[in-house]
């Protein structure tokens, strides 16, 4: 997960670093779907590596779709599909900070599931950890965050 | 689409075989995706015949998944859902009738999406033709469900 | 609930009397909520005789919603707003019979709601009995839907 | 908004309290309509001092709605509805900070709606003023919240 239009240079090229870094482990990529941002940095480098990828469109056709996808779900519920993301998602990777990356990140809280923070701000670190001390993990690099992701999927069913 | 705990033997064959073709034709297969009926039936096929399988589910998690897919889409949101599923599709093939079923035809249609009904009584089919005679087609056979559907399909972008 | 564009002038004309029925039973009318159709016809009658009404709307902002509306839901969600409908009604009265209103009959028979089809198509009557027999209840009259509504919600706790 | 069972007793009076002065001014209180915490708080506070509530349930039936409200919308789409209850709303007044309500800040930011902040810990109102400086703002007690309300609303239609 990661903003669309407000990613960062750092943001698109560490979410490309990192779709082929979930590509090489052999999992999905799951992300927002759109032809911008992290979404599709993250599905090309899961793409260009081998990788499957899906998105989870919040439009009502799949116009805007990144041309990195295996599979689009067409929501059609605008930032209410956000919801869906986190809840279809093992592991929640927030690269970058923004307003739908954060709604994203505080449902995957509510919804129990474990978020890793790629590239946030030291205010989204604090603010997340302050809501979730347990759930939130942070990662300085690429590697790290497949690290984490490794240890939390760990002995988790494939489907 | 097509029922869950409703179905009939004959639904559950028809989805059977009609995923099995759907794999063959080198297409995905997107259904509700619980371990149930019509759902499961179509997902066994497609799977055993080397296919792509996805499911979208209503609950919370994906406790009640079919064994068979690739990927669950998990949306929390009960029988809403129903829309995603044909927003998401390309062709909605209705096997069997039941009230989700219904709920899913009907939003096809608002959705201007075609439809093809599959083993449904003849009152569906008048109603359904009823609602919009144009995008209503009906099929006697498995065979006949995938040629409309190669029909319908033809020259849209695969994605 | 009923059709919005593709109303007719007596599906409009029944709306608008059981909107003002509704009223002076002291109900709210919850309704699709745009300016059109049913939706509009049912929330002006009520209102013009005092009564509570309450509009789920489709899209992402109120500009399209009915001015006889007391309350406008924004949900973002497109024709998935259907199931929140059904879902938020004590009882569900069709007037007329479109796509977006099928889907409504449809959802509301899955959550086991009670459904009186007003000015419906034999088709519809004879499609929706055949998948639940007990919930669906037919009216010839205004006053016929709302005796109807009078003995199903008979007992419920009032919100 | 504000925290459901993870509400403080401070976040609790505050809702109270403010609820009583939305009704005060003749707006109607919109929340997440459980019986517990912020929500409940609001609810009490806003019918006590006779104004009118609504709330948007997470769940498929009205069973854990709070009893004061005058009506209930059933969503059945767990937190995904908390982005219905920032459309829906002409300011965000957020009591207290936890996950949901984290998301609904998030939520409504994306969807350009103003954001009060009440009694919300510093790093949260570190993060969401990153994330958005215009439209976040904090107020150190009900009147202020309410000033702030007063200035937003101030000129808008009333539905």
């Amino acid at each position: 997960m990661g903003p669309g239009e407000g990613a960062s240079e750092t943001d698109r090229h560490l979410a490309y670093e990192f779709g082929r870094a979930i590509a090489r482990e052999g999992w999905t990529t799951l992300c927002g779907g759109r032809n911008s941002g992290v979404m599709e940095a993250a599905s090309r480098g899961a793409k260009e590596a081998g990788g499957s990828t899906i998105g989870v469109l919040p439009g009502s056709d799949d116009r805007d779709a990144s041309p990195f996808l295996d599979l689009a779900i067409v929501t059609g519920m605008g930032n209410a599909r956000n919801s869906i993301n986190v809840l279809s998602s093992h592991v929640v990777v927030a690269c970058g900070m923004g307003k739908g990356t954060a709604s994203e990140v505080a449902l995957a809280l509510k919804a129990r599931k474990p978020v890793v923070l790629l590239n946030s701000p030291q205010t989204a670190i604090e603010f997340f950890r302050g809501l979730d001390g347990q759930r939130v993990l942070t990662a300085a690099s690429v590697e790290e965050a497949i690290e984490h992701c490794r240890a939390l999927v760990k002995g988790r069913k494939r489907i």
